[in-house]
C-alpha cells in the first residue's frame, strides 16, 4: 500500500485493511508519502536543527496521528473529534491502536525518503519502529504482492 | 475495489470501471466504506430510530446519489449539475443509471459493516440488492482479483 | 494506474512511481481521466472552436502541469510554489521532467477519450505523445499489470 493522504478517515482506512490482511496471513508493507508522513510523525516536538523552509513545513502540518483531520466534514477539528468518540462508543479500535496493533504483527511501515527530504523531517521525528525506504523499494514489494493500493 | 470517497466524480468513475470490467468478462466486488456509503443511500428518509449522534450525521451527510457533490469545483452544488447536465446532453449514462447497470449486471456491492456501525446507518437505508460485509470478506475477494483499486 | 486527480502532488507521486517502475524494467500504461486531464494539457490556449460549457470547463479548469495546486496546504498557489521551490533546491526533478523522462522511456500516457468529451478537451490541447484511449482499453492493460493504483 502506499498511504500517500494525512487525512484520518484514511489513516484509519488503511490501517483497518492492514490488520485485517495480517490476520489473515498476509505480508503488508506500506509505504508512508507526502501527508501520509505526518501519521508517523512523533506527537511531541523533537529537537532537530532545520532550515527555515522545512521549520515552516514541520510546523504547518499535523504532528501526529492525534492531530489528523477528517477529509470531509472536519469542521475545524470537531468532526475529527465525532469520529473518534463514535468508534470508541461503539468499541472499535482507535487508529492509535490500530498502528500500534499493525506494527506489533509485522506490518512493514516505510517512511518514503524523498517525502521526508521534500518536508524536512527526519526520523528522531518518527515513532519507533519505522523504516526509511524510497519508491524502489516499495515497487519492489508492489511487485510480489497480489493487492496493492493507494491510498 | 474499495470506494471510500462520497464525491460524484470518482463515484462515476468507480462505476465506469466495474461496469466496463463486467463488459470485459471479469467479476467485479466493490467495497463500499466510509463516505461511500452516502452513494448507497435511499434518497428518500427511511424511518428507524436512532441515537443522537446516529442522527446528526445522517442528516450532515447526502443522503443517495443524487445528493453527492464534486472532489473539486463544487461551487455549492453547481459544478455537480453541470457535470449532469453535461454527460446527459453528450450521452453519457448517468450514475443512477450506471449503478442500476452495474448491479443488473452482477457486480457485487458491499456496504462495509464497520462503517455503517461509525455512521449509524442500517441495513434499510441501503438501496436494495446491497450485501453488507466486512473488511474480511473484501480482503478475500481482493487476494483472487487481477486489478485492485482504493477509490 | 489510473491519475484521476489534477492536484501537483498526486500528479508528482503518479510520475515518480511511473519513473521507478520502468526504471525497474516495467512497462507502464497511466489512464489520465477527469481532472487528471489537465496535467496534460499544453500551458498555452490552443485556438478551438467550442460550445459555451465547454468553454467555461476549459477556462475554470488549470491549464498545464504548471498551474495545479496542491491537494492540501494550497494557500492561493502559495503552497504549491512552496513545493516546487523546495525540490528544486533539494535537486528533485520537477513535475514536468518527471513527465518528460517518464514519456521519453515509453511510459504509455492515455487521455481517457469519456472525460475528454465531458469536458470538452479536444487532442490539439493536450501535450505532444499522449495517446487517446477509454476505459476498456485500460482494464485491458490492467489485467496484464502486477501492479494497479487510482490516484
Amino acid at each position: 500500500m502506499v498511504v500517500f493522504s494525512g487525512d484520518l478517515d484514511k489513516a484509519i482506512a488503511a490501517f483497518i485493511i492492514a490488520n485485517g490482511a495480517v490476520a489473515m496471513g498476509s505480508k503488508v508493507t506500506i509505504l508512508f508519502t507526502f501527508w501520509g508522513l505526518n501519521i508517523l510523525r512523533k506527537p511531541e516536538k523533537v529537537s532537530v536543527k532545520k532550515g527555515l523552509v522545512d521549520s515552516m513545513f514541520g510546523f504547518m502540518m499535523p504532528r501526529g496521528s492525534k492531530k489528523l483531520k477528517l477529509s470531509q466534514m472536519n469542521m475545524m477539528g470537531l468532526g475529527a473529534k465525532m469520529i473518534r468518540s463514535v468508534m470508541k462508543n461503539k468499541n472499535i479500535t482507535s487508529l492509535e491502536d490500530l498502528i500500534k496493533s499493525a506494527m506489533d504483527s509485522g506490518v512493514e511501515v516505510v517512511a518514503c525518503s524523498m517525502s521526508m527530504d521534500v518536508m524536512g523531517i527526519v526520523k528522531e521525528e518518527l515513532i519507533d519502529g519505522v523504516k526509511i525506504g524510497g519508491v524502489g523499494y516499495y515497487l519492489g514489494e508492489a511487485e510480489d504482492s497480489n493487492v496493492n493500493l493507494f491510498i
